[in-house]
């Protein structure tokens, strides 16, 4: 045990600061991980060669993915709870990896705080999981603006000089559509006023002019590529692949026809590697790729659960948000490339969740929590647990068998945990477990941890949810209809001509990544419980050839945040030593 | 020696791939480090604790400063000197260091290519260096965007929402003049068409609608503060002095006042670090920070001279750009801020670029070099002297030794090496040396180390060009005349109002950090070797609180470079294995 605990459990940072760090060629050694792979970041952090998730070595683990009901804003600990279970499984003996996404900078500077678990369950160091870590996001963010250079560099040289010109230099022109270029530039910040601009004012050298956009970098194409790539080679040809403008004629432009693939990938060679960091009580924890779960396809690389399923006995995966985000991209889309098949599934509930989709009021962050979530109320709490029964029916119809991990909280009661237990077992939880491991780490998940390791025994027959060779609007339908419960979909006339247009190009066979909110089994947000009676509109539906899915637009969809009034950087500092306080 | 040489010499990537790399806890230990201040990044990368720069150790080193003569847009071979310097130090049996600006990778993508020497003198691993290193740039960005973001951020919830809401979040309104905004938003990347940009379009959620701009990240003044803070506690009230923008009445608000001042130094906490890497011969090569020299003051950290000069007995620093440019900001910006003084200046010359000086056709990246150039033309050699000598002169000024060191080209002749020499020993110079780096490396360079050794034994009187008490204008003229050899200076009316408005706010006693061209001692590119009769017109001054300094901009001067029509990038690819091919 790397922390000794107090009570009243003392803030996320303060608990990170004060535990004990093992060396990270420690964790290493332990999981038995060959030295030569280890690339030390100083002394609590390392990158892994992705070499040996293509080992000979048998994938032995048992594999678990960590998923949710429908969250509020404030979150509901499933990365929390990943870590506990991982803690849990440790202090039963078993050698069991956490694989987790690396989150974004700009939630941390924004409303949400960091995102490396809480309480005693945490992977540490906390501050530089939440900031840097080992730039990863930042290589994501330079091969995406490289390329959007690229485009515009082309358009500009392409409108100023001649065919015979570019063809001394040994090029083609391209004859870029300026009005269908795909991609945007990124940033990792929330930074609302770059959701529409307009670039290119200035002089004739500062040229063309054109409206963009800045997308946050998590929802990067190239983000989604690093957490699907399988090795070095398959990145380079996914980026290759990525549409990311039109010519004149409508026909696609990849990144290699603009020649700068090579160039993106090797701004990849070191975030290809999966870091390794550790659990406050010194379990492994890989912290790879982060895609978000609403726009892009959230979930962690595979090459981080190719390393682990080889070492551990256990692998602890989170998809983000609800099953009916990160949990059914994960199914149709990670584990389709991987060919990993997992053995059972987390579904983390917590009573507040449950009590808002009853119709509690509303839960915002930075705001006082009502009353209605601070004492006993099983009628609110009665009618919440409708969306708990429909994201287990989404699970069930993947073939998995489910654990449903109540996550306490001080306030909640026993007839509220014992009604969620009850109801969670009837609509066909393999088990209902109330879990402790904010307050009380690996100890407090230990009965979370043997109901999981019951559940990866039992019978199982997993499925995915569509096969391939169905059309884009079958596959978008199913989606609708079968996980969030929709009575149809509706197309916008752009969306049903670019879905006609994306099969006529051959991108019919591709998965579909969902963008969507994830406040609600439905588009809108304020749809709480288990809405029925609802079709689902599409406005839009992009191309992501490279990562290898196409992403349809689910009502209205930001893909980048803003800053509240008072955000979270306001209270982050650093002392002379190098201590940072105020990270939450 | 950890490479052995072959001729002809092969490209630069060829050599740096074939090397013998030593593990960098090798060159930490041989240089006397304490092992708790090296952090590994992998084994052939480390940051260094920047609190070893302020040890008690006596500062024992000889400092050396490595300037150029005006260059031509190829580059003269400044980085490959100091690195052959270092590497000639060493073949003499001394202890000696190099310490170097991270290069940027917006030229590496775009026609420059990369910045790690060249040759048999260079600093490897070359493809770090060039690409991300440790990540410093990333940081520096995301700290000046995160300052950017809050500035709009504030900008949009003042316009939205009341004096009483902001009082119960326990804030003020701060009343942001939206076209008084001092600082854009940076990337590292060569991209023309964020120059100018109109941002918050859409709604009224995205906004408010403005005209901004994206520099490169290097001209950020959050780069300029790392490169001249000592500690990290001057880091960090720097940062919070940055006037980021005014309010409706025209005082300065600083990023402290936005409450960002923490967050952005908590996400430099390791880019205060500076890097240990290794020339090719084993001597160690600290790369921190990287203000370009022609937009900012163009020179490494204070804080990796401060460790170097108490564990070398030589260290040598590079400049940018000419003695007009880079040095000039090393004595009056660099060493004033941290009170160490140079022993001599080496003054890189090429008979390349004199010959430019002399009126030779332009010399144009990705094109053929004219005859000129690689023929035996004393005329135009002579004409073309006249910049060295002014070169000369300004070392001079400062009263420090200068060594001529002549960088054989193999097209030079023993008659045009000759004319340089004498004419060089006749300005003044201490010596003139011609050097072989770039083809035999330290062995090449012994001669030049040799004399070098001896000037740092001279009699000198280092003096600052100017006395910081002077006003703005005195000192703007007193590097116009003195250093540039104008006539007098002509301000634009803004830029007059300018420098009454900073003298009037207390602003007046700050160094003067000149925006220039680096392609001729004058504000006009095409005027070369030393021109007469000419006046400086300052178009605009600018104000950079944190960094310590006033900076006018003399004619046009872009903060963002463009990508050529046929970049660097399209020859940069990456194997499978993870060789990266193509960086020059």
């Amino acid at each position: 045990m790397a922390v000794s605990k107090r009570y009243p459990v003392p803030k996320d940072i303060e608990i990170a600061q004060e535990a004990q760090i093992e060396p990270i060629l420690h964790i290493a050694r332990k999981l038995g991980l060959p030295g030569s792979s280890v690339e030390l970041f100083g002394n609590i952090k390392a990158k892994i060669d992705w070499k040996l998730g293509q080992s000979d070595l048998p994938k032995r683990a048992r594999y678990i993915d960590v998923t949710a009901i429908s969250p509020t804003p404030l979150g509901e600990g499933k990365t929390t709870t990943t870590v506990g279970l991982v803690q849990g499984l440790g202090y039963r003996g078993h050698r069991a990896v956490a694989t987790l996404r690396q989150p974004s900078m700009g939630p941390t500077f924004g409303i949400k705080g960091g995102a490396a678990g809480g309480g005693y369950s945490q992977v540490i160091p906390m501050e530089d999981i939440n900031l840097h870590l080992t730039g990863d996001i930042h290589a994501v963010s330079a091969a995406h603006n490289l390329c959007a250079a690229a485009i515009d560099a082309r358009l500009y040289h392409e409108s100023r000089w001649s065919d015979a010109y570019f063809e001394k230099l040994g090029l083609q022109k391209l004859n870029i559509d300026p009005y269908r270029v795909g991609i945007g530039r990124v940033v990792d910040m929330n930074d609302r006023v770059l959701r529409h601009i307009i670039t290119g004012l200035g002089d004739r050298e500062d040229g063309p002019v054109r409206q963009s956009r800045f997308d946050i970098s998590v929802a990067s194409e190239v983000m989604a590529i690093l957490a699907l790539a399988t090795d070095l080679g398959d990145l380079r040809s996914r980026i290759g692949r990525m549409v990311v403008a039109h010519d004149t004629k409508g026909k696609p432009l990849t990144a290699e026809d603009f020649g700068v693939a090579g160039a993106m990938t090797a701004l990849l060679r070191d975030a290809i590697k999966p870091n390794l960091l550790q659990t406050l009580e010194g379990q492994p924890a890989f912290i790879h790729a982060g895609p978000f779960a609403n726009i892009a396809h959230g979930n962690s690389s595979v090459i981080a659960d190719q390393i682990a399923v080889r070492y551990a006995d256990y692998v602890v995966t989170e998809s983000g948000f609800g099953a009916d985000m990160g949990m059914e991209k994960f199914f149709d889309i990670k584990c389709r490339t991987s060919g990993l098949v997992p053995d059972a599934v987390v579904v983390v509930a917590t009573v507040r969740a449950l009590k808002s989709h009853g119709g509690g009021p509303a839960v915002v962050p930075g705001k006082p929590l009502p009353n209605e979530y601070k004492e006993e109320n099983l009628d609110l709490l009665r009618r919440g647990l409708s969306n708990l029964v429909a994201h287990l029916g989404i699970v069930k119809r993947f073939g998995i068998p489910a654990v449903v991990a109540i996550n306490a909280f001080p306030t909640d009661t026993q007839a509220e945990w014992d009604l969620v237990r009850e109801t969670a077992v009837q609509a066909g939880a393999f088990a209902a477990v109330v879990t402790h491991h904010w307050e009380q780490g690996g100890e407090g998940a230990a009965d979370l941890a043997e109901a999981v390791e019951k559940a990866c025994e039992a019978p199982k027959q997993f499925q995915y949810l569509y096969e391939l060779n169905q059309s884009l609007t079958a596959k978008i339908e199913t989606i609708a209809r079968d996980v969030y419960g929709a009575d149809g979909v509706d197309y916008s006339d752009e969306s049903r001509e670019t879905l006609e247009k994306l099969e006529a190009d051959g991108f019919g066979t591709l998965p579909i990544c969902m963008a969507k909110t994830q406040y609600s089994l439905s588009h809108d947000p304020a749809l709480k419980g288990a809405p029925k009676g609802w079709r689902l509109p599409i406005r839009e539906v992009r191309l992501a050839a490279g990562a290898g899915f196409v992403y349809p637009l689910c009502g209205d969809m930001t893909t980048m945040p803003g800053l509240p009034s008072k955000p979270a950087f306001m209270g982050i500092d650093i002392d002379e030593s190098g201590k940072i306080t105020g990270l939450s």
